[in-house]
């Protein structure tokens, strides 16, 4: 196989018509396959299912003196709280834990700044004349999402393979209509990046025109990994207080893709200062989340160490889902040179480049042959890729022989539009 | 004993100072009785330990083909969504079924229409000069903080034995700035009245200036009879639906205290229009609620027959407290002609009047001996009770044998500070 770029019109027009009877032949089998989300298979969920045999005995129902049954202590299990702080290497103090959604926590900070100014603000933001928000790209469509209904202006700031690019969030914090950032600091959504040491230093000394200027903070894969040992991460609370602004940062993390994505639990992280003035907020909102759910993951998780044991069975069946993936690109498109992509080591995706211009029609063909992918552009602001490039792919769903019958068809239609593009 | 107002001055002193006594002899005591808030007892949580036993076998995961484990479905399981309809008996395709606090639903809704305006909003109420909200009272102080904190001005709706004053409600909502009303149509927070038949139909009948006028028809206790059998009530879906306005009115229930206060499951019901809206705004926020809790209902309380055979277990509970706290105030207060209260059928308080002026010096007593209640003026918007008369007793929460020490005390505190006013 040639670079598609090497090949004369006649070339290309002879592997086109030979990949539309592929696709044809594709079609037929009336196939309906997802890579659209990352949504844990159910060989995951089935992994836990021993979580639902807790909380039996009356004794279950009670920790640290906390009928955790009844109404009360809004921040959470303090046994919670101690769980969450020890995986995320912060103190328990610090730590909120809410119900089984990180993304409502993340929504509901946001809604909350919007209608009553967060801990710094001079006024809510839905006072102020526009309100700016960086998104480094590609990045997480629900991120964008929630920044895109209050009306932010959005952003994009480019990744590097080191994560963000810092030279541009320097520059566009000296706006003080730029209120925060979005983070997935480690295995990053979509590209699977790990933010390096200097990429996180200079993101906790940022100094920036706006004072209440906040990093949203979502550590969603922060004991992900699928391949190789547990890699350590600095806490960005003590980093942002050592720099001297250490209520700029809210964590968020949750054990969705540790426990169930449906019933786990959420927590969010931030100074004290923080957590108290956000506390305040949270008070005409709800008496407590559901503290037997937090209970029974206290139960069932027990500590960190408990925790990335479970979280190697998950890589046991993460890991050849990826690989199918990430090597059948090696194999059928590499030599084509008509896209590149990451090979990460955690996360839930992964992050494909196509020649540019051809985003869209991949996934056009994709789905006319029953493959379900993320919808292109989803991982820019609004939805709008400028090169229409980036392609996300979720390989965690299907088990790995549909997963293998998805790709097969991606590729497929990854070379065709690549073709339509050169010409044929 | 004779009326308070009856005797003489030098009668008032000499039983002043007979009381003063008994309450240092009740100080002494070290009490720590807690009768603030509608929190159910111990007992009551016992009653439903089974529930943490469901959820065991595979099958016990999927309901209605859908792996409630799973993201997705983000209205709530099927089943649940049926079980709520039949027991608030409006549609299932009506019901949407969310975490574990309707507070939350409730808060959410308002923050909403903050920011970005209800179904027929001609804009965000966070952009309206004014927005104005009824609150019948005395009423229940967590619904008027929802609306405080959004900066809305409160306007108190007087309280009947029928319901919110249909009058006043009528005549208020000529105002296009009043933009809703708070309702607790059965057993209602605190004076446990039920709605009138009349009240009801006229409340559905409202025509209302602001085109985005919202009931928030908080259904709260609508199966909670502690005395005497089920009390059908009307649905005010379809009876607004039939008066025309089929969006005016969004229902709000849980199984709060029908299982557990902590890890119950709420809901909110309306017309499917209004369903479509609050959903596209839902879908930035979470992907979907904890829908194993979800399913653990369903299997627990299978049914509104089952969900009222669990309730008269409730009430088996309850009523011996009620009976304690209003069987005092009959014997000891009663004859004095210090104050009136409600004798409630179902619900969670005992609403009090006490001599106008005294109800926060009552309170501040009842602390000093170390029984708490409610807040004085918490039953009144911006916790301002005019007449400095309304006390909320809740019950529920002590065994009785403490219910019956807490009631004691207060019944000394509310006779001081009646006698304080009088002249002593």
């Amino acid at each position: 196989m040639k670079p598609y770029t090497q090949l004369t019109q006649a070339e290309r027009s002879e592997e086109y018509a030979r990949l539309q009877q592929e696709f044809i032949a594709l079609k037929a089998k009336g196939l309906s396959l997802n890579m659209a989300r990352g949504k844990p298979g159910k060989a995951q969920l089935d992994l836990v299912s021993d979580l639902f045999g807790l909380m039996q005995r009356p004794e279950d129902y009670v920790s640290g003196g906390i009928d955790v049954r009844n109404y009360g202590e809004m921040s959470g299990v303090p046994a919670a709280r101690k769980l969450f702080a020890e995986i995320l290497d912060c103190k328990p103090e610090q730590v909120f834990v809410g119900g089984n959604s990180s993304l409502q926590l993340m929504y509901d900070t946001v809604a909350r700044a919007y209608t009553h100014g967060l801990l710094h603000s001079p006024r809510p933001w839905c006072r102020e004349e526009t309100v700016k928000w960086l998104c480094p790209s590609p990045g997480y469509d629900r991120h964008f999402k929630i920044t895109e209904v209050f009306g932010f202006q959005l952003i994009t700031i480019p990744m590097t393979p080191q994560g963000p690019d810092m030279n541009a969030v320097e520059e566009a914090v000296k706006d003080p209509a730029v209120k925060g950032i979005w983070c997935v600091p480690k295995y990053s959504n979509p590209d699977g990046i790990i933010y390096s040491d200097e990429t996180i230093r200079r993101m906790a000394a940022l100094s920036p025109a706006a004072p209440d200027f906040t990093i949203l903070w979502d550590n969603a894969y922060c004991v992900h990994e699928f391949e190789g040992d547990y890699v350590p991460f600095p806490d960005i609370l003590s980093l942002c207080e050592k720099a001297g602004r250490p209520d700029m940062v809210i964590e968020f993390a949750s054990t969705s893709k540790i426990t169930l994505p449906g019933a786990g639990v959420a927590c969010f992280a931030c100074s004290q200062a923080n957590l108290a003035y956000l506390e305040s907020l949270l008070v005409p909102q709800i008496i407590s989340f559901d503290k037997v759910n937090q209970q029974r993951h206290v139960l069932y998780l027990q500590d960190k160490a408990h925790t990335l044991a479970l979280m190697k069975k998950h890589a046991a069946i993460m890991a050849p889902k990826f690989r199918a993936v990430v090597d059948t690109l090696d194999r059928e498109i590499a030599p084509l040179e008509i896209a590149s992509w990451q090979r990460p080591k955690g996360g839930y995706f992964v992050s494909l480049n196509a020649m540019p211009g051809t985003a869209k029609r991949t996934l056009a063909l994709c789905k006319e042959a029953g493959v379900t992918m993320t919808g292109a552009g989803a991982t820019f602001p609004y939805g709008k890729d400028p090169q229409d490039s980036n392609i996300r792919i979720a390989p965690s769903l299907p088990p790995v022989e549909e997963l293998e019958q998805a790709i097969a068809v991606f590729c497929v239609c990854l070379r065709m539009a690549a073709l339509e593009r050169l010409g044929v």
